[in-house]
């Protein structure tokens, strides 16, 4: 179980199998995010149909609503949202961090408040595990701490503590079907990343992530991290750059040696009525769009382009319906999803690198992170 | 094109064929309300999978938004939506009277006030008629007026106004690929719903609507009416009970020979969290749903009862998660169109008159049309 089989290289870029209790991950790969144990406005079909293969969800979420225990009783998170392909939980770091109000942190653990109603919780790198474990993903994720990358000193104490949570983490860890990956963090600051590369992979769990990124550094700076973190992790583990995903990122991201990617973009795009396309980030509200009778993408082979118009989706936002979401969340994902098999393609025959330019002109004006 | 063939009888109650340009369709039907051209939060797949045929959507929403012109410069409401089975467009009529902003109705038509920006329109028989061939469904409707049944005396006047509209929407019509329904008035007093009936028959339309239901009588008003009604009609003509689809209406409409039925309740319970079920209509949001792991309806084939819990759709319900509404608007609808299946199989094997009492008794407490 969770082996990890380089298929094809491509200068740093690697094309591979990992295998997982609920099947095989064909990488680099996509994953959507499923926040709250459902990728938002879509069915488990949709997400087959655009040939989706790891889904996300948020353990700071579930273990709130509707709580880790009652997911466990229910059979765990696959067969709670009836997903039987691969998945993976954060550890929940992040968004308490993130989302929590008022949270104070210790070398323990961190206590804070819920974003839902103000009730107080403590996570510990053992509870973090102990909830991973009733969910029952694939893939659970270390504990860990994700600093302002540009409050340098704070940084290495975080990762110094970061480091500490992920022996713990796997010191806690007791189920044999779940992969615990260590998180490499360490902001933008080069030996802070090279420290933490080498320490997470010190430590032999059968994939490592890197965090801390897409948090407000520069691309060059995403870059820059990359290429200190990546040379120094072990060739034959699967590397997941956490919450980066616009189609540049993945495309940068491969080419330094990145397996696995995941970002709520695609589906929080949708919900703002923007849809990636090789002409760039359309806003399908956009009058424009009123008779137009072409698909989002006439070279995507997703059931929303084979289908619809741009004119019947526009009517569909204009009009509040929430189909609008739904049509365009399967666009998105599918144009990721669909751009990661191409880059496996490419990778295979040996000609990503010579295309990767290409691929990323193709993509052009698609490459914003800002929140719509 | 557009014949009626009865193909069972059971005392009142008939199975029949109605050929139309998207298909024929076997009646009794129920057919799902996709007011803005969409059945709210489901894709046309979704439709197909619960074998929905017949699709009604509304001439006052397309007309403001996005304009019928516009529908039609892209093919026709079948194209625009991609719903390639029969459709059924009102005559905007029950939608002025209901909805608009201040109204003035004389004997030509009404001007009325868009409640979505207030400007001004004015609809006539030749204009519904003209709106409804730019949409293109296979059903379109004769202009009516739909009076507060309480009021007697304007009863009168509406119904003989209508008439007169009646005849003027088929002097306007030109597409011999669409079939007009005239549509009986007359509130709740028998002797206007007996001239009203004779009048619009006389017309020879290939098919009659009963108008002016489900709009706050009484359900034994309702079940007076029809038992006035439809003994006036035509045997070989389709009859259309406009607006009114619980169970139980479906069941005694069509043990007193109506055919063709609509309903906005299944999708509109479906977001508020209401189920239909045998045990009786389920608010899923409650409590007690938490770690039921059992589906909606044990007996139920959707796609929602085969494969998610209850538990997991009120999660998805107290997490505001839009795929709850989804899921359920599934199974609500794929309740009606089963029940329409049963009623069809006990109508060709003689059995419905015996059967109706089991099946109002199995559908009971699914009854109240009150709105949620």
């Amino acid at each position: 179980m969770f082996k990890f089989t380089v298929t094809a290289r491509d200068r740093s870029a690697r094309a591979g199998i990992f295998s997982t209790p609920h099947g095989d991950l064909i990488t680099p790969v996509f994953a959507p995010v499923g926040t709250q144990a459902t990728v938002k406005t879509l069915t488990p079909e949709h997400l087959k149909d655009i040939n989706a293969t790891l889904v996300l969800s948020n353990t700071y979420h579930l273990y709130l609503r509707p709580g880790d225990e009652l997911v466990r009783g229910l059979g765990g998170l696959h067969t709670f949202m009836q997903w039987h392909r691969p998945m993976l939980t954060d550890s929940g770091g992040f968004q308490v961090f993130s989302l929590a109000q008022t949270r104070r942190i210790d070398d323990d653990g961190v206590t804070f408040k819920s974003h839902i109603d103000g009730s107080t919780h403590r996570f510990t790198p053992e509870k973090s595990i102990a909830i991973q474990e009733n969910l029952g993903a694939d893939i659970i994720m270390a504990f860990d701490e994700c600093s302002d990358p540009n409050d340098h000193a704070y940084t290495q104490l975080a990762m110094e503590r970061t480091h500490r949570w992920a022996e713990r983490s796997l010191k806690a860890k007791t189920r044999p079907d779940q992969a615990l990956f260590g998180i490499v963090q360490g902001g933008v600051q080069a030996d802070l990343r090279a420290a933490s590369a080498t320490f997470i992979a010190s430590l032999g769990t059968p994939g490592i992530a890197i965090g801390g990124l897409s948090v407000g550094e520069t691309k060059a700076q995403m870059h820059e991290v990359l290429e200190v973190v990546t040379p120094l992790l072990p060739e034959d583990k699967p590397r997941y750059l956490m919450g980066v995903g616009t189609p540049e990122d993945l495309i940068q991201g491969v080419a330094r040696g990145i397996d696995i990617f995941d970002c709520v973009l695609p589906t929080r795009l949708a919900r703002h009525h923007s849809a990636f396309s090789p002409e760039g980030r359309l806003n399908l509200m956009n009058a424009a769009f009123a008779r137009d009778d072409r698909p989002i993408d006439e070279t995507c082979d997703c059931y929303t382009c084979k289908t619809f118009t741009r004119a019947y989706i526009r009517h569909l936002i204009v009009a509040k319906e929430l189909l609008a979401g739904t049509l365009i969340s399967i666009h998105n994902l599918r144009a990721l999803i669909s751009l990661m098999e191409e880059i496996r393609t490419y990778i295979a025959g040996g000609s990503f690198e010579a295309r990767k330019n290409d691929l990323l002109k193709q993509w052009q004006n698609n490459a914003s992170r800002i929140k719509v």
